[in-house]
């Protein structure tokens, strides 16, 4: 049993990763601002399932199982006294910190929204590692980073866990060689904060020896774990709008209100992905097995699988029946990629990966037809373009 | 002619350079927050020199020159309104970014001070770049760095202008080759500022096709240029404080009081060093040489030579008589090291460098002599620790 603190322990991978650590046994505290409901509100959406307040969803859990979780209410990345506070007061063993602004698309959306991405998820990172440091905390943190951070050039070589051995030659001309942090190449400014984060975690992991656990996730799909299974009160969000929504939750929404599935551009795009099922079992295992060594950030890749997109939307058109169709890409990208990703820690402390092919799609497709009279079809387009290029190719085809 | 934007230019480097270029006859308009002057006042220290106001500054240079320079007051990093007026208003050609907290011990100095230093340079810099998007602007941005992204590590290498070619074993197992910005390895947090910088840098140059110049400077030695030279109301600030006096510069007073030289630890710490003459006509090589291209960030080592800080030392007590006296190294960092850094970019634009055998000691030796009834030697200690094994090593030593 340990004391796990969870930051952004509301969201959709927050609350199920708070409710499985809970299963396990663990002391959980959820902290959050409550922001990303707020989000909802400003873009006039709403989660496809319908979630339950925060103190509905503890109470129904404790009901349920028997097992508190206790809650907290600030902004991480401006409340620095109600963090040290708390870090005080709980002395958590664990601090897992999903409490960022974690849409590409939301992040690119207008000068605004950059920059409060920028501000709120540099200075959430930023004033957990110098509380940790001011109140003396032997506290693992357990990050939620993500793959976008390696880029999504072709590039040859399986994606290394975080950092990568290169030579150069010295004066003399002879071979040095070194490890060191996969050369970054954020393709967003909500990726490019979680590249900016792995130098923070790298910096106070040297000068102070915080033990930091970094997880470059994929794209998760799929909504519902073992633990929001067990009341409707429990279950996950499930967002399908331009903004939050992820590739494959979109298409199965798309299919299941009879949508042609827009792929963006010619869909050649690979990415990796991850079930919740699994982000969630992930997040116990790097909790679990303690921090970094030596001064150095351990970083995994929390991948399953990769995937074309244009793959996915074939799957899903087969496995529902649904028409596909290229619609202009609003992201500065490649149109086609090679992407291969190694993931031999998580699987070395034991995940047995969830994959695409295991019949879970059937339970999105259930959820996704469920609760379809929900959906609101025009908030399911993405119209936030990476740079004015995109936006007028977009807006000469329309 | 070009108009060109100073942001911070009421500060050490920013002020001269302003008024270099203005010289040269470009249109220059100061933006400031005045936060330096306020730091002052916190830390209860005073510039060596006796500095003006910054509108006693710009009144003296117009009736000193006939040339004028336009000031907006406001804070980069809180005020994002002001910025987007002015450069809607303004549309300079050139913006050159100095409007960033700068000093590693001040940074070191507390959680607040960690914060308010990540806070205010990841805002203003990112302000900055996404305004210059909003607006449209085709302005170069001509950003002040620091040698210490790269780190004092020894490395066989002399550090190449930003970019590293490495080497590594594809899939295949042939070598690949690629250029990848130098392995980042900051040694404080204001350090850690600047590496954060050259990712948003990165970012907006790939996305947005901004034209940026990243100057990673050494340490500045020297007060006055042949500018602010010419009336004593134009007189450039001395910091020789433990928080904002750079090494040089604090040894200069500490020798002009009859104070011992404080080195820190061995002192076998070798630093890359510019005399401020140096930092403006690089200022204005890097402003008029235009800026980058095939959306790369160029990096210039804005750099003249490179010195042990024991040398430094002897150099200085030979120069005016002084003692010198080993204190407890309050940073993080590797007794020796061994540093050397190309400069080929800057010398081919012209710069001629000002090294410190030139004779130029012997002029801030004077300035500091004339003014030594203004030092309070109880500021030239450096109290910021960087980690608590530091901050232990000095206790036990006292």
């Amino acid at each position: 049993m340990m004391r796990i603190l969870i930051l952004g322990g509301d969201g959709f991978c927050g609350w199920p990763s708070a409710l499985h650590l809970s299963a396990h046994g663990h002391q959980v505290t959820i902290a959050d601002s409550f922001v990303r409901r707020r989000i909802d509100d400003e873009l006039e959406v709403q989660s496809l399932t319908p979630i339950s307040t925060l103190s509905e969803r503890v109470s129904a859990w404790s009901e349920v199982t028997g097992r508190s979780i206790d809650v907290a209410e600030f902004d991480l990345a401006h409340d620095y006294e109600a963090l040290t506070g708390l870090l005080a007061a709980l002395r958590p063993e664990v601090i897992v910190h999903f409490a960022e602004q974690r849409a590409a698309p939301y992040s690119m959306k207008s000068p605004d929204l950059k920059r409060y991405t920028v501000d709120n998820n540099l200075n959430a990172t930023h004033n957990l590692l110098a509380a940790v440091v001011q109140t003396g905390l032997d506290a693992h943190v357990v990050h939620l980073g993500t793959m976008g951070v390696y880029g999504y050039e072709s590039v040859p070589v399986d994606l290394p866990e975080g950092y990568l051995t290169v030579s150069y030659p010295d004066r003399d001309g002879h071979l040095h060689t070194r490890d060191i942090l996969y050369p970054t190449s954020p393709g967003s400014v909500y990726h490019l904060t979680k590249s900016l984060d792995q130098l923070l975690f790298q910096f106070y992991a040297r000068n102070d020896g915080v033990r930091i656990t970094d997880l470059h996730q994929g794209i998760v799909w799929g909504t519902q774990t073992e633990e929001t299974n067990l009341d409707p009160r429990l279950i996950n969000r499930f967002d399908y709008d331009g903004d939050f929504g992820t590739v494959l939750n979109r298409f199965l929404v798309q299919a299941a209100i009879g949508h042609p599935l827009t792929v963006h551009g010619s869909g050649g795009q690979t990415r990796a992905f991850i079930n919740i099922r699994d982000t969630v079992r992930c997040i116990r295992l790097a909790a679990e097995s303690g921090g970094s060594v030596d001064n150095r950030v351990r970083v995994m890749n929390q991948v399953t699988e990769t995937h074309r997109v244009s793959d996915l939307a074939h799957l899903v058109a087969q496995t529902i029946g649904a028409q596909i169709s290229a619609v202009p890409n609003p992201r500065a990208e490649a149109d086609e990629n090679q992407l291969s990703a190694r993931n031999d820690h998580l699987l070395g402390l034991g995940l047995e990966p969830t994959m695409l092919a295991s019949g879970l799609l059937q339970e999105s497709v259930e959820i996704a037809q469920k609760y379809a009279d929900r959906v609101d079809v025009s908030r399911i387009p993405c119209t936030s373009y990476w740079n004015n290029d995109r936006r007028s190719s977009a807006q000469e085809r329309a």
